[in-house]
């Protein structure tokens, strides 16, 4: 895209926020910030009106994405961490069992360890192999009568790997037990279907998939899961209440929300169902792909994460022997204008998984505009400051 | 301003969301998000720097504005609904008694009335009269050997009265108890010197009286006060921690930012700063005298709130005998393109207090770019509609 020449750099960064943001992504919050940012659900006035309107067509646009029923099971958060939050603090209950996995991001884990030191939560972490697989049967086998929750990371924020939600939304249903769905990584680049995947909560970015920009988010709620609401506040709606209103999305939406985000993040859902999920999925795997071709051969350089030709989402980290990857990252940014993460990524455990906890790693994400050569521009810069560690 | 001419409309609905804002605004969310909006503290790459300084330098210009010595003791939030939802839910404990007034908005009721329903938290609420003033000692009577916060909003959001928090701060610092201040209604329309006024957390919009946009707001702590985050999660630092980091802001902001939104809000923050709070609060309070003097005389007319002459922010609200608030702003918004609130406010205490919890009523909120023509045109169109119904 024209921005991204003009920036002459190469955006490797899209697992953190996708970058750039289709056209009609800016020009929709521009319009918005312009025209129509009163207060959603707050007033009758035409411009509030206007305002609600942006909400309820993102959040149909979400549910057609998603395949949810009803648009208002759709509650929109800051972030997928507060979207996390609201589904975990708002479920468990003192005495509940949980189960995660062990390439959980810290928005899942840390929650989770808050309410173990806090609420009387039990906590089991599944371990994945080496390359964040998942083996369904072992999260059947964590099953015990206190399990009330099974959390999941859709795809590793460090390993790319994807997980087999399906399978474990089976056995989920088969024992009773509700399943969170973390979409960070796979909202707008694996196919979802909240239905047929059993997924009772699912939990997604505005900002990385799904195009839009940062400051939005959500949490999609089964229609009969009843949650604490984790936001308590005004809501424009029953305001005579002391309590929130059983009313959705109003129960799980305290104060203004981000209209003119919202907005931005309607186009890019909408970039997104016309591209469809299927081609964007597509087009990342090929170039992951491509950069695994490239990286593999080089020396002292191991890959993380599922292997070739297996499916993975637009992540691709590794490791270098002797070379620090925070250095790595550093000389990528200042010499070769490539925008990579470096060093350790919100997922200690995933670390561990990998062996990588002492060492961190260098993590290149693709995005829907990434292009072939800006894969070949990477792998030729890491193959040059590779050797000239040598 | 030119937009405000395009769109014909007389927005009076500032106390909800200012409108319109600052071009500079609109134009620092275009370029954040067309240059900069990378993941704010999670990379190292020059866009990821970028985006930090982005958010550190909307911290310095709020600390300036609010004379807060360290711009990490802010962190943000969705809006101040979230803000205040961490500054309660993080502070109070069970056996702790909270002091807040009958002008408190649902996002500090509903939250309070929360933690009384389930985590043994007692609540007194000191009534204000029905124009909203607060006389301190009603509040220093209140206070308990229990008692560890004093939570009051600045502004009443129904009656634009301005609460006397300097005296309060006095009394709550004299019985060692904690200072919360709802700024919702007075961020960048009353001066607030947090260490003047002796506020221990400060709460406050982005897109009121800050002119930036929706989707932003904060939170300011204390230095010497420590909080159980409200929302847990990654933070980019010490991330192998299973708990939130003590260093600030990290502690209290988890998950990815909204970049392109405070890069909006510090551009709102300095047309403020640069016109001055005192200049904007002067021009709202004249604008207020003006629309009072023309509405008092309508017959059956009641204004709420303090009387003319008296402090107040830009929020004038108002009932008539025989007319029902809701349709005033149907036929207002239809018939004069004008954009004002009514009904009930989110903050039934305060209707009560008003005698105005069985008809809701009409707001008008101007905000610093409405104009004397304006409010003029809003104080005939209201004479002609009562007027239809005599």
């Amino acid at each position: 895209m024209d921005r991204q020449q003009e920036n002459k750099v190469i955006y490797l960064d899209h697992a953190a926020t996708s970058w750039p943001k289709p056209p009609q992504v800016i020009e929709a919050v521009q319009h918005a910030l312009l025209y129509d940012a009163a207060n959603p659900g707050r007033g009758s006035h035409a411009m509030a009106v206007r305002a609600s309107r942006i909400l309820f067509n993102t959040r149909k646009k979400m549910a057609k994405l998603f395949h949810i029923g009803n648009p208002n099971d759709i509650s929109f958060a800051l972030n997928t961490t507060g979207a996390l939050n609201q589904a975990i603090k708002g479920f468990l209950k003192p005495g509940d069992h949980v189960i995660a996995t062990s390439v959980e991001h810290n928005s899942v884990r840390r929650p989770l360890e808050y309410l173990k030191r806090t609420a009387g939560i039990q906590v089991s972490y599944v371990e994945t192999d080496a390359a964040g697989r998942l083996d369904p049967k072992q999260v059947e086998a964590a099953i015990i009568s206190s399990t009330t929750l099974i959390v999941m990371n859709h795809s590793s924020n460090l390993l790319g790997s994807i997980l087999p939600v399906a399978e474990v939304g089976e056995i989920a249903r088969k024992h009773g037990v509700k399943l969170l769905v973390d979409a960070a990584q796979s909202a707008g680049v694996v196919d979802i279907d909240v239905g047929l995947l059993g997924i009772d909560m699912l939990a997604f970015p505005g900002h990385k998939g799904l195009l839009g920009p940062q400051g939005t988010g959500g949490l999609y709620i089964h229609p009969d899961l009843e949650l604490e609401p984790f936001i308590h506040g005004g809501t424009g709606s029953q305001s005579e209440a002391i309590e929130q209103p059983l009313v959705r999305p109003d129960r799980y939406e305290s104060g203004t929300q981000n209209t003119a985000g919202l907005a931005g993040l309607q186009a890019g859902v909408e970039y997104v169902l016309n591209e469809t999920v299927q081609n964007i999925h597509t087009k990342e795997w090929t170039l992951t792909q491509q950069l695994m071709e490239k990286l593999q051969p080089i020396s002292g350089l191991k890959l993380l994460g599922p292997d070739l030709g297996e499916p993975r989402t637009g992540i691709v980290a590794f490791v270098v022997e002797g070379v620090d990857s925070s250095e790595m990252g550093f000389i990528l940014d200042q010499h070769y204008n490539i925008a990579v993460r470096t060093g350790y990524h919100c997922t200690p455990l995933a670390h561990i998984q990998a062996g990588t906890q002492g060492t961190g790693a260098v993590r290149a994400s693709v995005g829907c505009f990434t292009t072939n050569d800006e894969v070949e521009a990477f792998a030729a810069a890491v193959k040059k400051i590779v050797n000239q560690y040598r």
